[in-house]
Parts: C-alpha cells; sequence; structure tokens
C-alpha cells in the first residue's frame, strides 16, 4: 500500500488526481494540501474522514510515501523541497520550474538516494510516441510530424510536437535534408525544426491528437497519438507513483520510467 | 462500340491510354496521333497493324468517335479545335489551354450540341473527395487540408489542395473564423486560403494522398484520398469516354460528369 | 423565431437538447414534457418561468412550431400523433417506432402538408458519411467498412455500419466480387453483408467512428467519420429544427433534409 | 567495403538485391549464383565484367563478406550451410527453411563466432512496428489489428498481423479481457489470438499496410505501417549487410539488430 498527499487537490488535475488514488487499491490517500484552503474538515471537500486537510506544509508532520503535486507555478518549488526533506517521493506534474529548479531537485533528491519524477506530460501514449520516434529516427532519415488540437489552443505548434522534432533530431544529429529549391508562396510546408516540419491543424471536434509519419523508399511508418478524454493523463500519473518507490534517483519526463 | 483517337500516344500517360482503349472491349483504338513521329507503321509501336498512325492532322479523314488527348501544351489548342469541327467528343487530359481557349472551344463544342471535358486530374477519387468536400462545406464551417507527396514534388501546397480548399470557399462565401491572437512563431499552421488551412506533407514512400477534415462540435469528418500507383488516372479516362458520347455539351473538370 | 416543446426534456439527451434550444437566438423554448414528473414548476428544473412544463398532451393547449421528442420507446408513437394532430411539426429522436406506425406518422403528416422528420441517427458527420458512401458506391465498386466503438459496447457491427452497408448495396444492386477460394481460418475477413465486408473494433479510449474504404485500380477513398463528444448529435437537431418548419411532409432520415 | 555474392540473383527479389548492391558504395558485387543458369558470362545477364556468375557452388573458392541469399526453398538450407564453412555471412531472405534448420544454422555459425540473419519479413517499417507493438504491450492491456492488402491476396490475416498479435501476447502474457456476452451474429469482430482480435481488409488500390490500435482510458495509439512500392524490403537487406559483418552470432528476425 502506497500513501499519497496530494498538493492542489481541489484545481481540474487534483480532483482527477483524488479520484485516482482513492480509486485505486494500491494507493491510499493520506492527506490533501492547499495553502489557500481555509476550511480543514475532510468532509467540506467530498473526502473521506480518515483523509487529513493540510493549508499549511509545517502541519505535515506525518509524511506519505508520494507527493503528488498538481499544485501552481509559484508554489510547486517550495512544495517539491519540503517534499524531498520529509522524504515524500516527489511525483510532480505542475509546470513552472524552472531548469535550474529541476536540476537542484534533482541532486538533492539523488543524495538522498530518494525516487522522483517531475513530467511536463503525464499522457503515456503521447510519451510512448515521442519514445519509438525516437527510436525509428535511428533507421528512417525523413519524418514530418502533424499535430491536432481543438480550436481554442492558440499556440502552435504544441510542447510536445515540437519535443518529439527534438528527439527525432537527437537521435539524427544532422539536419534532415531538404529539396533545394522548393515553390510553397503560402507557406504550406509548415514549421521547420532541424528540417523536420511540424504542421499544425486547428478544429473543432479534436481535443488533441498527434502523429509523426516517417518514411522511407516505398514504405511509411506512421504513430498516432489520439486523446478523447482529458483522464487519459492518470494513466501516467499511477504508472509515475509505482515507479517512484522503486526508484532511488529522481527523473526527468515520464518516457524514463517506461 | 466507341472508336478512339489518341494524340500524344507515345508519352508516358500516352501510352497508358493505349493500353487502357485496347483493354477496354466498349472501347476501339482506331488512330494514334504524334506530329513528331517519322514512321506510320503501326507495328513499330507495338500496335495492331488495324490502328492507323497519323502524323499530321490532315491525315485524318475518318473521324473517330473520341479524341483523346494526352499531347503538349503547344499542341493541344490545335488538336482539340481540329477534332470539334470533325465532329470528334475531344477527352482533354493535356494541361496548358488558358481559360480563354478553354471557354472558346466550350462555345464551339455547345454551338454544335458535342459532347466533350476538359479535366486537370481525371484521378476518380480525388475528383470524388473534391466533390464531397464542397458538400461538406454546406454543414460543417471549419476545414483544414493536409496533402502528403512523395519528396521530389518541389511546389507547394498541390493543384488539387489549392483546388479542394476554393470548392469549399465557395459552398461557404465567407472567410472561415481564425483564433484572433495565434502564436505561431514557426509558421506551423501551414498556407491559408480564405481561412482555410492547407499543409503539405512532403516524405519518400508516399505517392499523392490528400485529405480533407472537416470539425464541428463533438464530432469530426475526414475524405482522404490515397494513390498507390498512377495507373488510377485511367479510371477516370474511361468514365469521361463513356460519357461525353452521351452528352451534348462540353464541360471542364471530371466532377461535372459524376 | 421557431417555437419548441420538448418531449423527455429531463433524460441524458432531453437535457442536451434544451440546452440546444436554449442557446439558438433563434429557437424559443415554449414548454417541456414528460408525464412522469410530479412539478410543474419550471424553476425546479433550472428553466426560466416563462417556460411551461407538462406533465400531461391535455395540458397543451398553445402549439409550438415544433415538437422535439427524446421521450422513450413507449410514449414516443402517441406523443408524435398529439404532436401532428396540433399541427406541431414532429422532431423525433426517440428509437423505438415500429416501421407501420412510422409510415402511419408520415401519412398523417403528409396529408396535412405538415413538415417532420424521425431519424435513428442525428450525427451530422454520420449522414453525411452515409450520404458519400451512397454516392461514391456508383462509382467504386469494392468498399469496406471498418467501425471503432469504446469497449462497453456489446453489439457488432453498429447499427450506423450495416446502415452504411446497406446504401452502398442499394447503390450497386450487386454484391461486390470476392476471391473464389479465401483462406480465413480465424474469421478475420469480418462480417459480410452481399460482398461488403464489416469489420468492428472495440477498444477503451474511443467514442465511436467509422470509416468507409473504397478501391479502385491504384487509389482508395476514405471517408471517415469521428465522434470525441455526444454533444455531436445536437448539430443534426438543429439542422432539422430548421427544416421542418420549412417543408410540407415528414421524412425519414437526417440525409434527407441534408 | 563489404564483398556480396548474391544466390537467386535472377528471380524477383535477387533482381532488387542486384541493384541495390551495385547501387551502394559500400558494397561491392563479388558474384551472383544460380545452379539452373547455363552461362557464365556475367554481361548476359546486364552485370559488370568484374561480377563473377556461379552455377555450382563448388566454383566458389574466393569467399565474399557476405552470402545473400534469395534462391527457393530447395536449395536455401545447403547455401547456407555452404556459406557458413566458408566463413561468408548468411543473409537469408528465402522461405522455406524448417525451425530445425534454423536452429541447425544458427548453431554452426554462433560456434565460429560468425554473424547472420534469416529474416521472414526485411520490411523495416513491419519491423519496427512489431517492435514498438511489443513495447507499448506492456503499458496499454487492450489492442486490435487491422492489415489491409490488395484484392488477391487470398489468406487472411497476414503473417505479420499475425506476428504481430504474438508479440503483444508474449509481452501480455494474459489474455486481454473481452466484454463478457457480445452479440455478433455477422462475425464482425474478425479473428481472435488470445484475446488480440485481428481484422483483415482486401481492397484494389491498397499494395500492403498494417496498424496496430492500442486503448487506454480516454487516449489512443496507433502504429500504422504502410507499403506503396516492394523496393522497401532493400532497406531492410541493407541494414542487414552491415548488420552481420559487426557481429559474433546469427540472429532470427530483423527485429534483432534493429
Amino acid at each position: 500500500m502506497i500513501s499519497v498527499i496530494i498538493a492542489g487537490f481541489n484545481g481540474a488535475m487534483g480532483q482527477k488526481a483524488v479520484q485516482l488514488v482513492t480509486a485505486t487499491p494500491e494507493f491510499q490517500l493520506a492527506g490533501v494540501f492547499n495553502p489557500h484552503v481555509t476550511s480543514r474538515r475532510a468532509t467540506d471537500y467530498g473526502l473521506d474522514d480518515a483523509v487529513t486537510v493540510y493549508n499549511d506544509l509545517e502541519q505535515i508532520t506525518t509524511p506519505a510515501d508520494v507527493w503528488l503535486d498538481f499544485s501552481t507555478p509559484s508554489g510547486v518549488a517550495t512544495n517539491a523541497q519540503f517534499a524531498i526533506t520529509r522524504r515524500m517521493r516527489p511525483v510532480i506534474g505542475t509546470s513552472g520550474l524552472t531548469e535550474d529548479q529541476q536540476r537542484q531537485l534533482q541532486a538533492t533528491a539523488n543524495a538522498r538516494q530518494l525516487g522522483g519524477i517531475i513530467a511536463p506530460n503525464f499522457g503515456l501514449t503521447a510519451v510512448l510516441m515521442m519514445k519509438f520516434a525516437q527510436q525509428a529516427a535511428a533507421y528512417l532519415k525523413r519524418a514530418e510530424i502533424v499535430e491536432y488540437h481543438h480550436e481554442d489552443k492558440v499556440d502552435a505548434p504544441s510542447g510536445t510536437a515540437l519535443n518529439t522534432a527534438r528527439l527525432i533530431y537527437e537521435a539524427q544529429r544532422v539536419d534532415e535534408p531538404q529539396p533545394s529549391a522548393e515553390l510553397d508562396p503560402l507557406g504550406a510546408r509548415g514549421g521547420d525544426y532541424h528540417g523536420i516540419k511540424i504542421h499544425a491543424v486547428r478544429l473543432p471536434g479534436v481535443v488533441a491528437d498527434e502523429e509523426v509519419i516517417f518514411g522511407g523508399p516505398g514504405e511509411t511508418l506512421t504513430i498516432k497519438q489520439s486523446t478523447t478524454d482529458r483522464q487519459s493523463f492518470m494513466t501516467g500519473v499511477r504508472l509515475a507513483i509505482a515507479a517512484v518507490v522503486q526508484r532511488q534517483d529522481l527523473v526527468i519526463g515520464l518516457e524514463n520510467i517506461l
């Protein structure tokens, strides 16, 4: 049985995390934390009486096995540091940690041989897609990425698409070859990352899909990840919790525990 | 039995056309034409003795039912004009006719109640895709196009993709709505035609594919056309030959006979 | 402004219908009906005071323009009959009407030159897919259907898949040709409807998708419909309401008003 | 520079192999072998004079680095045995070796620390697809396979599809869960391998495609391999030749060198 404290328990992701931990027989929800709540009665949040509600880190005198963090960019660094010093393994889904902060947390955790994970994306299929793309890139020299998101996403390309391009480039270490004289008056060839083209589609009816297409003589390989419901992220969180209690180091990116 | 004369019979498309007409029981290859060949012996070109080889239009004193043209941009206008005046129904796959020339040929043929077709694309699935896209555009207000071609194609987007966007726009008559403030530093959102985005993928292993994706609340509709072999164009040519002998007018675009 | 009474207003589909009618400026929610509710206070259901709640058909003395029915198989026939005799145009999404009942309602409505629609499926993209499949079937002689649903769907194939196969067959009027001696020990070739093969995939993470693939020499045409959220059905309902006030007959199937 | 002798050099695959070896700067075509040819003049086969033509194994006194075999089921065992005893690394694409013969060749090669490969499928993207499917199967418990082939393929499912199902099962070691009471009067749910469903589509216009779809809560992962031209197999052959000169053992399956 793995005991868990959830930071940011009443945000959108935090609520899904509470459901996940409660519904998983091997997990036990020991406590929840949010410095901005006033009531400390569990039942006020629809939680079981056995769950302790904290609104100050100093109240946490009984550490859990795992610190699951879906709090805020401003609080996450302090939370993670606190968790590690109390020997609670951090599983961090909150964005906002700088690379410096990440390295520092990693050093602190590793020095104590404490497992942990900081992950920008807990989507299991997204991470598997990136992992496979990196492997395929060693054998197939040409790749393009097409990502599809709902029409309200205003930035393009998606972080996952850009990250996938980066992983492909790291595996190939040379810019992908391009036709020498391309005629493209409208910019239809899309964004470019070291020769890897990225195309962003925005349409209602789509949640979040991404595909990488590799081409070689007479054949193509397509790896496509499709999301129909945001609850998908919880599959990755469950894997992360199970992994950190087995590890003695803190890793960055879900791909490192798959 | 429909008799056919093929102009440009020894080019890449012309050769496929000869195969098609020869292999179709309802068609009869009456003659072939190319002003640049010197020998007029059918067997020199692997053709049956019953086929007459012409290298000058004036030699053609016995008109066929259909004039199938896969010749050259410089010769096609004269060829088509000649065919119509001899009451041979023109099926024109050669590019290079100006809009003026097309209108003039149409007027001449229609005045004589002679069937005919000028088609930039004889790909049946491409034309069906465009036709369906135009219909869907009346009900679904947002669409994007992704086209995939082999890496040697240097221009983007494809003519079919641009034509599809034009047909969608004609059905909607308003620019598609776009997010007001889009962040797209790399140009990943692709080419734009009245709000319809066009994405061009170039990869080895692909011949020529194109898809239109329509999005509405909670659902998408994708119409995808995929080519694995250039012989596909001959399906459209066969339909065109069968159609022009039934019509009394000349149409532009295969979609008008489907 | 089109006034609407919704039958079955507090079921899953009925609630979405209430949202739709309330949110559409051209529509006005005049009343709601369910014989099983006891309170007749609109605010008890979160509705505006201006909406009349009925729990007996006889209370409905002020007819609306449209009767939108998402009630129950046992009540729908009586509801529809009532609506027509009061000159309310029926838009019926409730299943359970026999073919006899449908014909009778159609005869009654048509005799009064009253518009109406009975639709087993209000999914716009599903209906467009079926419509395009029927058109394509006239030109491409070979088709297969692959449908994808969530793992809790216990029947296969889906009604939409079977309906699509039926429409293709009606357009072709001959059984599709099959290889003479097929070796298929596991039954991987799927279900058969007059030579059109149907494949049913059941997986978590899928809501409801369906694709028809047509094949011809060197090319394929794929028409795919994908659902990410059940709210998609409301697009078809909106189109149906707008259509029935313009028509003088009752049609069966959303495809007949597209 | 790697020298190569090709067995079965004038068959369909053999000819492609000759092209590949000739066109690759790092490879050198030292000889070709076929016991059924009579002329031993290289130019009779369009080959360079420097290539030796053998029609008897005993003529081969100068071994090459690699023995590339696309011969016949009846000759391949003797060929491979001969190659190994002369320290030529075997790259075997010919089918027909029994499991016993494969094990014996493996034992002989390994005892001499000689690299080699026997591969039923040199398609690179097919092998990568299988490899990734096996990895994904550890994290996603439900999968189905859809394979698409041209209409002349009379057996179903394809060997690759069945092999993929086997790899998924080996990774999971439990039968995939199925709905308890499935209603499937037409057999639309397809073939079954330990709970993994396999669907086979046969259509003109398709060469050979295969996709594995994994489903989890709210998300899917699709790995699709598509072939447009049979030349694709040569990519795998090139990788195999490069690999065997580096290895000290004989492996079975291209996946073992990727």
